[in-house]
């Protein structure tokens, strides 16, 4: 992976170390409290989406259907919108699984999947943005797709959200604060549903870290760690979807502290 | 897992040996007979419950769509009914596949998936026991939640139908005879849809077994052999999730005789 | 696998060497070009799908959703219609995609998945038949419910495909030139959506190679291959499936030069 950028120092060394430190504790609160994540997410991703969570200590639960969306969302500790396959009954379970949410200060992290090779599927997440994300995960071109041309600290303090872009380096911030995350392996990219499953894994982190931007920064150190234990005896994208699974399971504190790749 | 229970020996040491010998029997005439098993089931469960039907050498078929639903139906020898995922298009397919099977006296088996988070699920649920199911499998929360507060043995001897409550120590009876089966790997909670493609493998078993009591506890039985042998070879939950579906792949009769746990 | 059978050699020799290396410099291709495959498909098979292409170097899309598909069949490459779990949705997902590659000449692959099995799902499959496809991959069965009992080059001629019957051999012409492709392993018929990802593996090919002939027979040579190396190391159906993923990112031109068995 690309060895982390350098950049203004908002979290300073003590920021950067605690970040390792958040998530060597929230992998164990996470089997303590295994908090239920409810995911409306797309058809391709569901599956592997609920063994991530599974792995981690978390309890998924999937439903899209009108009827009781809002019974899953409103007994979930966090939730997650998953913009692929984005059909009517999605965006309706959508709406009403956020009321419920919102209604309770719980955490909702959107992943805007591929808004950049659909336009109505980018306006609707643009409206999405005034229900009050927690945290937004993508990759680079799907924030360009969602925010045009500023920063991504510009965009987190505008929206009060926190931008997680996530690729070689991921860069997670609140608009003051920066962490970049240089852990992860490249076969993540040839593994169907990754970045669905890691965002799903953020809403879980979202509900036991009270501070929203070291929640989302552990979330995806925990991942890319796991990325890179998998990537260490994977022969190849099949292994290495089953691999990931099994070092997410694994992962103690002390193997966070040690991996971790995070500056500032 | 937890020893078996103690209990009111319904069955007797005769048929507790019964059991593991139906089970060997069963696999056998799974693979030579081939039994088609239509499964109205959740997104989430629909691949791996398919690769498990056609590990155990059962034929799955998974459409939803009411324009041949009904086809399908006709032409399988067995049915399931997963009520994860709980839309009106599943619902809808649901009642025109159940109308076929009980017209044709083929077995048709429910799976209350989480109704215990869902009251308009439990309801549903409730409803469906009218359609007499030839066996339901859930776990325990289900099980209060569709039955209220009676013994397993009442409610399946009230509803005409075999009860299977799995877990720690998975329980089958038909109200007058009672078996317990302690196999089983604690992974199996933590690889999404491992009860769902479980009730279908229930389902082929019935569709091959006349006894209702033994095909569900050797379908119970066979799977958690599988899952005990999985267990000693997997490093957590992704690899235990694609070695479970090597076990039953190369389950023999012999395995099952000597690894079986089954009480009364 | 069965030997391949002797047939009119309307290839010859030179045809048959050719497709091992039209298929070793697909792979090349593959990876340098990264053709976008939209699929129409079913839902058991859209994970698997998706990441059989990653793994040969594709970028899969996946929305079935009426308000995008015709903006992601308008930026794919190729597109795929399966027409497994066969619903509303999915039909008119299809219709507005098939429009869009058309108008562009980019290439669609239909499968008609169980349609032996469906009449509904076969006399939609037969009205696809007049939009063109490219090519049309299936097992015998399900090219007797199409086709009625004329032979496929006879088929393929009439419509002006390229018919594709997969098996223990598989055969493709495009009614002149027949080649029959003596690759893959009997493991593959016990994993679900095999077939499914190998037609959209013919979609990827077909992006890339100007002679659809070669395309398709370079597609399923490919995937045959990696289904043969696989099968070495696969303990059972479930480690197969992980294998093959791993053996299609790992195939080299000279692996395919080495192990092809093409016969005309």
């Amino acid at each position: 992976m690309r060895a982390p950028e350098g950049g203004p120092d908002n979290v300073g060394s003590a920021g950067v170390n605690n970040l390792a430190h958040h998530a060597a504790d929230l992998i164990e609160r996470l089997r303590v409290r295994q908090p239920r994540v409810h995911c409306i997410t797309n058809a391709v991703a569901q599956n592997f989406t609920a063994n991530v969570l599974l792995a981690a200590g978390a309890v998924p639960s999937m439903t899209i259907a009108r009827a009781e969306v809002a019974a899953f969302a409103s007994r979930a500790d966090a939730l997650l919108v998953n913009l692929g396959t984005f059909d009517a009954e999605r965006r309706a379970a959508a709406d009403l699984a956020i009321a419920e949410v919102r209604a309770a200060s719980k955490p909702f992290v959107l992943d805007p999947v591929m808004i950049d090779r659909s336009p109505p599927r980018a306006a609707y997440a643009r409206g999405l943005l005034s229900r009050g994300p927690s945290a937004i995960r993508m990759n680079a071109a799907e924030f360009a797709a969602l925010s045009g041309d500023g920063s991504p600290q510009a965009f987190a303090e505008e929206q009060q959200t926190i931008v997680a872009i996530t690729g070689g380096t991921d860069l997670v911030t609140d608009g003051v604060r920066t962490l970049r995350i240089a852990n992860g392996h490249p076969l993540m990219a040839r593994v169907t549903a990754m970045g669905c499953a890691e965002s799903a894994l953020v809403a879980a982190a979202l509900a036991l870290q009270p501070d929203p931007l070291m929640a989302v920064g552990a979330a995806l150190l925990m991942f890319g760690i796991a990325g890179d234990i998998a990537g260490e005896t994977a022969n190849g994208p099949g292994t290495f979807g089953v691999h990931i699974l099994d070092a997410l399971f694994n992962l103690d504190p002390a193997t966070i502290v040690t991996r971790a790749k995070v500056s500032s």
